[in-house]
C-alpha cells in the first residue's frame, strides 16, 4: 500500500492524497483518492446497496466490513471457503474490517475484560465468546480485507482517568500481541495493518497513545474511542493528529455528520467511516446539497422536484422527493434503497467536493459556507 | 391499443402475439410480447426493484399497480398532481391498474356489498369508504395506467351457486357502469378498458359471464376469480377462453406458479399476473431453471454457485447462493432485493421461452418437461 499525498491545505491541516493497493482479486491497482469515506457494509452488505450500485452509482472503491458481525454471521468458516468476504459478497474493490472492538463493546451482552481479551455473550443468540487479539487477527485473515485495525478496547464515553489510563495501556498490549500474530500469520504482503489510537478524552492519555502508535510504524493509523457525543472530538482529533505522522493515513473511525467530516479532515484525517448516511436514510433523513430533509414530513408530500437534482447520479434525479416520501410512508423497501444510495452518493461527493478545494486551495473558505449550507434543516 | 397473434401452436391453444402501445409518457409505442408476466408494483413500486431494473434487468414493459392502494397512498390527488403513476414513481413503460375489486374483498374489513358498490373499512387506519363503478373508474382515470380494468366483485373460493349467480349479475350491471363512466370521461383514447369475466365455479355462470364481457367488444378481457386455490384453474379457464374472442388478449387474473402459467398459456391466455415472484423472494423461495430453491436451507450455505448460471442477468450470475442464504437469514434488505429481481427475471423468462416454443411450434411438448424441471425442489 502506498499513500501520497499531492497538496495540504495553507490555512488548516487538511491534506489531498491518494492511497494505492493492489487488488486481492483482481491484480490491479486501485486508487482511493483521500479524504475518504468509506460506507459501512456490516454484515456483508451495505444495506439497501447492490456492489454495482456502490461501485458505479456511489463512486466507491473501498468499504467496511464488521468483523463482530461476520464472525457470526456468515462465520469465518464460510468466508474462508468463499475465498473472503471479496469474493462472498461480489466485491472487487478494496475492503478495510474493524476488530470488533467496537461491537463487543456496544452490541453484546455479558461483557467481561481481562487480561486475555474480552468475553461475552452474542446478541444474537446470547451464547458465550473470547475475542483475544490473535483471534480477531485470525478472524480478520479469515475475512480477508484489504486494511486490518487491531482490537483495541474502546472505551466508555466520560469514563475515570484511571479506567481510561488503565485501558490504553491493554490496548497498548494488546497491540503488540495482534503485531506479532500478524508477523506469524503473514503469508503475502496483501493485509495492512492500523493500529487504534484510544485514550478517551485526556490528552495526557492520547499523546501517550498516539507516540506508541505511531512509533508501531504501521502503514496507517488509526483514532479510537472519539466517536460518542462527547464534545472534545475536535479537540482530541487534533491535537493526536498533529502527533501521528504526516507521511501516512490518518483514519477517524465512526465520524460522523457532514460537518463533523469537513471539520475533521481541516484537522489532517484521511479517511471516515460511519453508518449515518444509511442508517438515518432508512429513517427518512437526507443529506443534500441543500441541507438535510426529513422526507417523511409533509412539506414534501407534493413536491415532485428531484430528489437533488445538483447532486446527480441515478437515483437523485430519477426519483422525486414526493414518491420517496410514499414510499418512505408506505414502508416500501424500495424507499430505503433510494435515501441508501443518496446519501451515500452524497457523503462521496462531499469528501470529493473536501478534496478538489483543498487542490484548488481555498478548503477553508469554502468550509464554513459548505457546513452552514449542508446541515442546515430544509 | 393493437393486439397481433403471429403463431398458435398446433397441440394446444397456445398463441404468441404483440401487444402494441404508444407510450403515454414518450409518445413512442411500445411493444409487449405475448403470453406476458406482468410484476406488481402494488403501491406505486415493486417491492425492492428499482425502475431501471425493471426495464434493463428484468425486461419487463408492463407491469401492474393496485387501485386500492394508490388509492389509500399516496392518494388520487397527489397522482394527479404528479401526471399520474407513469411520472410519480419514474416509469416510462406501461401500466395495468387493477379495479380494487380483489383488495376490497381480501384486504378491506367490515365490507358491505350494495347494488350501489362496496362499503367497506381501510385495512390502514379503518376509515370507511365507499368503491363504486363510477369512483374506481375516476381513480384509474387519475392514476393514468395505460390499461384500467373494471370494478367486479371476486367472489368468495367455494361461494354458493346462488351467491355466484347473484354476483355475477351484479357485477355485469357494474360493467355497464364502468363502460358509461369509461366514455364520459374519455378525453384522449390512451386508457384501454378490460371487462372481467366472473361465475365462480359454475360453467353455465362462466358461460353467461364470457359472452356478457365478449359482447362489452373491448379491447382486451379478463378472466377473475380464479386465482384461489379452488382445483378448477385450468377447467374454468379454458373454458371461458374458448368463449372469449380470439383477436383480442386473455389476461388471467392473479396467476400464479410457473406450473399454473404454463398450463393456462396452453389454454389460450395470454397475460398473467401474481405477487408470487416478489413474495416468495422475500420469504426466501426462489424459481430457477433448475427448480424451485428455499435459499435459507442450510444446504446452500456453502455453496458458492452463482444464483443462477442459466437464468442470466446481474444479480443472478453476479451473487452466490451462499451469499444470498446469508443475507435471508441475516435479515438484510439486500436479500430480498436480490431475491425479488432474480424471481422477476425468471417469470419473465419463463414467458419468453414459452414463446419462442409457440413460434418454433414444439411449445407442447416442451411445457412437459418445462413444468416438471422448473417445479421440482432442488
Amino acid at each position: 500500500m502506498k499513500f501520497n499525498i499531492s497538496h495540504i491545505d495553507k490555512l488548516s491541516k487538511a491534506r489531498a492524497g491518494e492511497i494505492i493497493k493492489t487488488s486481492q482479486v483482481t491484480g490491479k491497482k486501485i486508487i482511493v483518492p483521500t479524504p475518504i469515506f468509506m460506507p459501512v457494509g456490516t454484515a456483508g452488505s451495505v444495506k439497501g446497496v447492490h456492489a454495482r450500485e456502490l461501485e458505479k452509482d456511489i463512486g466507491t472503491n473501498l468499504i467496511l466490513g464488521n468483523t463482530y458481525h461476520l464472525f457470526f454471521r456468515p462465520g469465518t468458516q464460510i468466508l474462508k471457503q468463499a475465498g473472503g468476504l471479496h469474493g462472498f459478497m461480489g466485491w472487487n474493490k478494496l475492503i478495510l474490517t474493524d476488530s470488533g472492538g467496537y461491537q463487543v463493546h456496544s452490541l453484546a451482552h455479558k461483557r467481561k475484560i481481562s487480561e486475555e481479551g474480552v468475553h461475552f455473550a452474542c446478541h444474537l443468540d446470547g451464547s458465550k465468546h473470547t475475542f483475544t487479539p490473535e483471534k480477531v487477527i485470525d478472524m480478520q485473515r479469515a475475512i480477508g480485507a484489504d486494511i486490518i485495525m487491531a482490537f483495541d478496547e474502546c472505551t466508555p464515553p466520560e469514563c475515570s482517568y484511571g479506567y481510561a489510563k488503565d485501558s490504553m495501556e491493554l490496548t497498548h498490549r494488546w497491540l503488540q500481541r495482534c503485531i506479532k500474530r500478524c508477523n506469524d500469520t503473514e503469508k503475502e504482503k496483501t493485509q495492512i495493518f492500523f493500529p487504534i489510537v484510544q485514550g478517551s478524552i485526556y490528552k495526557d492519555l492520547r499523546r501517550i497513545s498516539a507516540e506508541t502508535i505511531a512509533a508501531a510504524d504501521m502503514s496507517g493509523n488509526a483514532i479510537g474511542g472519539v466517536c460518542h457525543p462527547s464534545g472534545h472530538l475536535y479537540e482530541i482529533t487534533e491535537f493526536v493528529c498533529d502527533i501521528l505522522p504526516k507521511d501516512k493515513p490518518r483514519y477517524l473511525m465512526g465520524v460522523g455528520t457532514p460537518e463533523d467530516i469537513l471539520e475533521c479532515i481541516a484537522l489532517g484525517v484521511d479517511m471516515f467511516d460511519c453508518v449515518m448516511p444509511t442508517r438515518n436514510a432508512r429513517n427518512g433523513q437526507l443529506f443534500t446539497t441543500k441541507g438535510r430533509i426529513n422526507i417523511r414530513n409533509k412539506k414534501w408530500e407534493s413536491d415532485f422536484s428531484m430528489i437533488d437534482e445538483d447532486l446527480g447520479g441515478y437515483v437523485s434525479t430519477h426519483y422525486t422527493k414526493a414518491y420517496l416520501r410514499h414510499l418512505m410512508r408506505s414502508n416500501e423497501l424500495l424507499g430505503a434503497q433510494i435515501a441508501s444510495i443518496h446519501n451515500l452518493t452524497f457523503y462521496l461527493w462531499l469528501v470529493k467536493q473536501a478534496r478538489e478545494h483543498i487542490v484548488k486551495g481555498d478548503f477553508a473558505v469554502w468550509k464554513g459556507n459548505a457546513i452552514k449550507v449542508f446541515m442546515s434543516k430544509i
